[in-house]
């Protein structure tokens, strides 16, 4: 049988791991992309021959670290507080529980076949580790439309306050740029930023960016949309007119208008077909009875040759001790647990902050799709409730689940609402202002708040004004036998794919270690 | 039983037609944005009460001509060439023989399952007519991905000739603009045109536009993807550098990276699963013997009472006469028979041009998602090929079929390639520029060229210097009795709905003709 290019590779691999792979493919000159590729380079199993690792939390990281390091041999425990896997990736159905830890509870009383994520609800296709674990995995997915030019934009100082298709923001805005510009180039004011044959070629280019008349005009475009739509009479189309830019400024829809392009919001995006929760419950087939569910951490202690974890089960007490373990629980639990850390990582996570994003969920009609053609996208207000967000899964059936709020509660106007109604009503509000008369279509209402969901108690961790967590570095190294996971641990904040790539590290640590016998290198 | 909303307004249509419905919604308050809901405004059904209409042409036009004249009872017979219904509607799958008018012949080896849509490939989410039929007829469809930010742009004089993805380009572009409208701003230079108080606004705004320092500088942007990927490790990210204004000036990629922008080429569209051709074969099923395939049509004659048409079958010669034709084929075709239309639109027929696209398919495993996170979506060249389009069908499957070069041949570089094999090699050394050493991969390949396919001999009618079909308005009313359908009688040229929107038109026509006894309006 001969000896493939592919089966070559895959045979690297099995030998010596994906870094080896990629080594041998980047210098056949396979990986023209670097940035595609780089995070599989990360994970480098080492034969674990029996050792023990306890891991805490049955997250993204919990798992991912508890899957790789079974398969290199490692005895590996995962405790997790729930009764299912998965942490913040949670998919609501109806008959769904939902406890607050302030005693608000509702049921989930949405008809067959729908659905909400309530954490995470996308997949970029640039986060290759959790496509590579949905292959793997058998997880199958389909696009999540994450921006649609018919969705909506809606402030109360532009257009009068009616929303205005997402096309016309965009494309509007474009244009008003490149007729400014153009006059400014025109003028010889950026003389001494251009060339004289680049400003030709600029003035060229503003025409085709903002769809100018041959004299730099701006008088709206057929990007933004019609007024009198394409047919087929003598009638020609007529494109909108464009939106003021002084209107355009005043309404400030910058942040929203350019989400688009934030760098893992850009097409194209993923979803399991039929949750999110496809992928938690494909690891958990995968594990068996390696996670233990219903198993809450009380206290984590170490010594000179292992970790011991006390826990407990339907009431029981419990303890567990191994050679090693991962922490993958949220600082945000871990500082309410009896530990040991040292002074220095205690400190990081005593003093660490989480934010509390919320979701509102209502099931309808997809009055947005048949009287709007929206289909999947957002819609974004100005408003107490900012985001619409339209379902992906089951385009063109009768109905869906649509996200109508979805934003941090702390220190927001959303979260300063004094009570769950007031949320609901101003869930409702920003739907009655993007779709008139629809907002008693809305039923079957759903609230998370991460802030309030037990054994979570925030949805992400705080990052400060440079954009970093802090004591990021001091997560990053064991204390003694213990190493931090979960996407806290990483620069992919409150994503899966961060949550992935910090069990890769802390199973490279591990490895490492143990070819150091058992030293940290 | 209530009658509700909804059923009220489904009984308003079948009384009134789409536009009684359409007028009762507007007045309702119902149809907030009026370009979503205006072609299908055009649809009113008249009684036919057993009028004879002859259909010439089985494409999108004549289908929907047929389907909704038979619901309102008019007796209807399509006349079809081919075998098959759909005309440029055509899926090519293995086993599609492809028969060219010089004598060039392929027969597709597709593996089971592949297939590529050889003319309309895409459906535009405010295409709500043939949305329409697909919900109508049950044809599932699913999200076609028209942009992707991880395909590719390449230009020899941008980035040493290796391609760069779509983000960097869209992404660094907007970086300049701002850095450079900022600059002009800061100024005065645009003191005439932006008050005081939009100056500050302006500058803010174009800091977050361009993502720029707070000193108005473009040093690059995370949007435009990465040098060093976000990880789990001390390693902060590293955003690509950015390329330089004045390369992307020369490279001239301006149209392709607007191409987005088309307002119909926005998201969200769609692409029915299994083949574009789903949609004929619908109505093939629903109109059964009232289409007469293989029949091509030889003359077409009127008379004061009826039109009758000569066409022959498996080589007979039959005649049909009806009181009313439709004529639904390209004037490319119509220029070719014998037929006794007025001077005037005689001349508008003889005088029409058609162009001539090609598509160039290939099946191919899928390198461009496992090594480019390439899902959907479409790279451009400034090069004889310009154009790779990945299929948006069945993603994350080891094989796919890519089409690697679509465009116009008359005029073009591509065109004047001397033969088929020159041809497929500018398609092998298009991807072999964005993907290289994958173009040996590239297996079984298909080359359509419309100007070459029977009964075609064309993609869609020359538009000239001012964007309009030459002699239009002489082909929106009825020569005697013989009325024109078609995508080139409507402002849609080369849309399937444009073909749909004109058989409204005709279907109008000829119900108020009929309630005017006969007589033209």
């Amino acid at each position: 049988m001969g000896l493939t290019r592919r089966n070559f590779l895959m045979r690297i691999g099995q030998l010596g791991g994906y870094s080896a792979a990629f080594t041998m493919m980047q210098s056949l000159g396979l990986l023209p992309l670097p940035e595609i590729a780089s995070e599989m380079t990360k994970l480098n199993l080492v034969e674990g021959a029996g050792t023990s690792v306890v891991i805490l939390g049955g997250g993204i990281a919990g798992l991912v670290t508890a899957y790789e390091l079974s398969r290199a041999g490692y005895r590996c425990t995962v405790l997790e507080a729930r009764e299912r896997p998965g942490g913040r990736n949670w998919t609501i159905r109806g008959g769904t529980k939902i406890e607050f830890t302030n005693g608000f509870t509702q049921t989930c009383e949405f008809s067959e076949g729908m659905y909400f994520n309530a954490g995470p609800a996308r997949l970029p296709s640039i986060h290759r580790t959790m496509l590579h674990y949905c292959s793997e995995l058998d997880v199958p997915l389909e696009v999540e439309v994450n921006c649609s030019r018919s969705a909506l934009m809606q402030a109360d100082n532009l257009n009068g306050g009616v929303a205005v298709q997402n096309r016309r923001v965009v494309n509007d805005t474009r244009g008003h740029v490149s007729a400014l510009l153009a006059k400014a180039v025109n003028q010889g004011a950026l003389d001494q930023e251009i060339t004289k044959e680049d400003k030709e070629k600029m003035l060229a280019f503003l025409i085709e960016y903002g769809n100018l008349t041959p004299d730099y005009i701006f008088k709206g475009t057929e990007r933004s949309g019609f007024k009198i739509y394409p047919g087929a009479n003598a009638q020609p189309p007529v494109p909108n007119d464009p939106l003021p830019m002084h209107a355009l400024l005043d309404a400030d829809l910058w942040r929203d208008m350019l989400a688009e392009e934030v760098s893992d919001w850009q097409p194209t995006m993923f979803q399991p077909i039929g949750g999110m929760d496809r992928i938690p419950y494909a690891f958990k087939t995968k594990l068996g009875s390696t996670v233990r569910y219903g198993c809450a951490v009380q206290s984590i202690r170490q010594s000179s040759t292992g970790v011991t974890v006390a826990y407990t089960n339907n009431g029981a007490k419990h303890t567990i001790t191994a050679d090693y373990c991962v922490c993958a629980m949220p600082l945000s639990i871990l500082k309410t647990l009896d530990t040991d850390f040292s002074p220095a990582v205690e400190a990081v996570i005593q003093g660490s902050g989480y934010d509390s994003a919320y979701k509102i969920a209502w099931e309808a009609p997809r009055f947005w799709e048949t009287e709007y053609a929206i289909y999947g996208g957002i819609s974004y207000l100005r408003q107490t409730v900012g985001v619409i967000w339209y379902p992906s899964a089951n385009l063109f059936s009768p109905k869906g689940v649509v996200v109508a709020g979805y934003g941090v509660e702390n220190g927001s106007p959303f979260g300063k609402l004094p009570n769950v109604q007031a949320k609901l009503d101003a869930s409702r509000h920003a739907i009655e202002l993007l779709h008139p008369g629809h907002s008693k279509d809305l039923t079957k209402p759903v609230y998370i708040s991460w802030g309030h969901i037990p054994y979570n108690l925030g949805s992400w961790i705080h990052r400060y004004g440079d954009g970093y967590v802090k004591g990021y570095d001091a997560l990053l190294v064991a204390d003694r036998r213990v190493y931090f996971a979960g996407d806290h641990t990483s620069h992919l904040v409150g994503w899966q794919e961060g949550a992935a790539l910090s069990a890769y590290r802390v199973i490279n640590q591990l490895g490492a270690r143990i070819q150091n016998g058992g030293q940290n290198a």
